[in-house]
């Protein structure tokens, strides 16, 4: 069966726009909440929806874009008609946007859902605010259509591997479809060929245990959870043939930011040989920033690190340094693995090309 | 002022005999409640002696190996005299043997404070456990020495770094002195040298921010904690110019067992062309082993990851992969701190040279 004639489902629903423009709300699932429990939950005004994003209720850089886009509708809701209005946006885009600084897929869907309400202006409030939200359902769509892109481009790579090692969730749950990371593997899984997908945990907020784990686990896929400190061993043992990671935002030189950590993975890849993938769609490329020393990376609070678990495992007044991402240089990336085909080798030139 | 005539005391007492040899017992600092409380327990018998060292309430290979001396006093005091005594003797040597497979200090001691017992045996039941005592004393004391020991010749590259790295507790907590890799530090402090310590929090169960981190704010040095995986941007960024560990057993070829985790520091030091330090006394040398290949690497339950402070973070029925140790191949060492000077290169031949 040619891979291109399969069609994989998300295991999850991880946003979705209820109800009309005027009235409906975004439901979001609460990705604090899992794997325990199952849990989601409405937002209804722009102040909760950047809370929700800035705590993690919804992650992952294409999934924020999804879920800011809707945002952009929630803000429209409660703005005056009028010359208020556009001021009023750009007050709610500003607001969203300062939520997580290095996810550029955030600001990108956030500023495409402007630029449709400007063209919409001639026309009524309602008009305009039904044009935002079919401009934020067009993001969403095209985010699940870009992940079934990847996963085609992906799966040839996963299906040479009998292990395969990724970090943090570039899941389903990171995004509105089969994810970016784990796109190839779903696909790979739903051709029949058998692979184990070794998780690191990802301390401090255990993306990998907590959320990869878990949805590679509901569509049947072998999972082994490891700490984040024992993938150079994993790496040593033979058990993975390569490692995939998603990313939060590509240089036009090719240096990806990602969930801190990964510019370890990448270079314990180089030390044992092993091919070290970016899988992402063209969305996540910046290609204003000449390269990786441009991306802003977020720090996290120290408490994430020292108060996991509800429990202090700090003492008292302990410092912490808690950089969110890494950048790992280009060099260190074989081939970053977007929606229109592998970048390969990764450099300026070869990013153009593919990208158009 | 001579670093020679700086006496460091270190900041709390691990483990300490209570009593005679009849009657006494071993009071333990239980680790397992750090940092949020410092509570002693005192063990009466083998297998509760053996239950700690397997929960980790005594842990680091030097204090292990202390802890184990005492534990044959203990398990000699409830044995019969005359032809069951020897034989009793070995039962409990391998109780305590079994407890932790990878330390070579565990053993050495038990063998060292049963060879004395072989020596008393024409004595009375008294004189044989009175003999003992005074061997697990003399372990307990001469492992002091040797932490002020491998403190004198690593202080020097302590004092020239602004910034040094530490993986797991290779501290005080886990000898009965200062500590193999904080030794340096504490001596470094003392003699007026500001720096920063950067701790791995050490996943699964967090060596580096409960006990590292406590015992050296304990004594006034400077510290941050960061996540394992963080490790590798804390040197891109240049804070830090060294490595450095302990070990729980080293081949004839300079190979290193240590917590999991430190192959991947070692690999990242090199690619950072940071220098990698392991610190450890003689009594980690295990010259009967060619090679790290030889050295059993224990397992831990998955557990430890997946339910770390009584709350599941994984998926029901997820599988782990938790090897509690990794092995750092010689040539990625710079040298290896002994008690009796530094190793370099890292050499079978250098290795015999200094160790004699």
């Amino acid at each position: 069966m040619d891979h291109r004639d399969i069609k994989v489902e998300p295991p999850v629903k991880v946003l979705e726009w209820i109800g009309d423009a005027r009235s409906g709300c975004l439901r979001l699932l609460d990705q604090t909440r899992l794997p325990a429990e199952t849990v989601f939950v409405d937002c209804r005004d722009t102040l909760a929806l950047r809370d929700a994003i800035r705590r993690l209720v919804v992650r992952g850089a294409p999934a924020i874009g999804v879920a800011a886009g809707y945002g952009m509708v929630i803000a429209a809701r409660s703005l005056p008609g009028g010359e208020g209005f556009v001021g009023g946006l750009e007050d709610a885009a500003g607001c969203l946007e300062g939520s997580r600084p290095t996810a550029v897929n955030l600001s990108w869907a956030v500023r495409r859902v402007v630029r449709r309400a400007r063209r919409a202006l001639g026309g009524s409030g309602d008009d305009v605010r039904a044009a935002m939200l079919e401009e934020a359902r067009e993001i969403q769509a095209e985010d699940e259509a870009l992940c079934a892109s990847i996963g085609r481009h992906a799966a040839p790579f996963i299906r040479r591997c009998a292990g395969v090692l990724t970090h943090c969730n570039a899941g389903a749950l990171a995004t509105a479809g089969i994810g970016t990371a784990t796109a190839g593997m779903y696909l790979a899984h739903a051709m029949g060929h058998k692979f184990t997908v070794y998780c690191t945990e990802t301390r401090p907020l255990l993306q990998g245990s907590r959320l990869t784990a878990w949805e590679l686990m509901r569509a049947g896929i072998d999972v082994m959870i490891i700490t984040d400190s024992a993938a150079a061993q994993v790496m040593c043992e033979g058990r993975v043939q390569m490692v995939v990671t998603g990313a939060d935002r590509i240089a036009a030189n090719g240096d990806a930011a990602n969930k801190i950590g990964t510019y370890a993975l990448a270079l314990l890849a180089r030390s044992h040989r092993l091919a070290f993938y970016v899988a992402a769609p063209y969305s996540t490329f910046d290609l204003s920033l000449k390269s990786g020393r441009e991306i802003p990376i977020e720090q996290r609070e120290g408490a994430e690190i020292t108060e996991g678990w509800g429990r202090r495992t700090a003492p008292p007044q302990a410092k912490t340094y808690a950089p969110a991402f890494d950048v790992t240089p280009a060099r260190l990336i074989t081939a970053i693995i977007t929606d229109r085909g592998a970048i390969q080798p990764v450099s300026r030139r070869q990013i153009r090309s593919v990208l158009g």
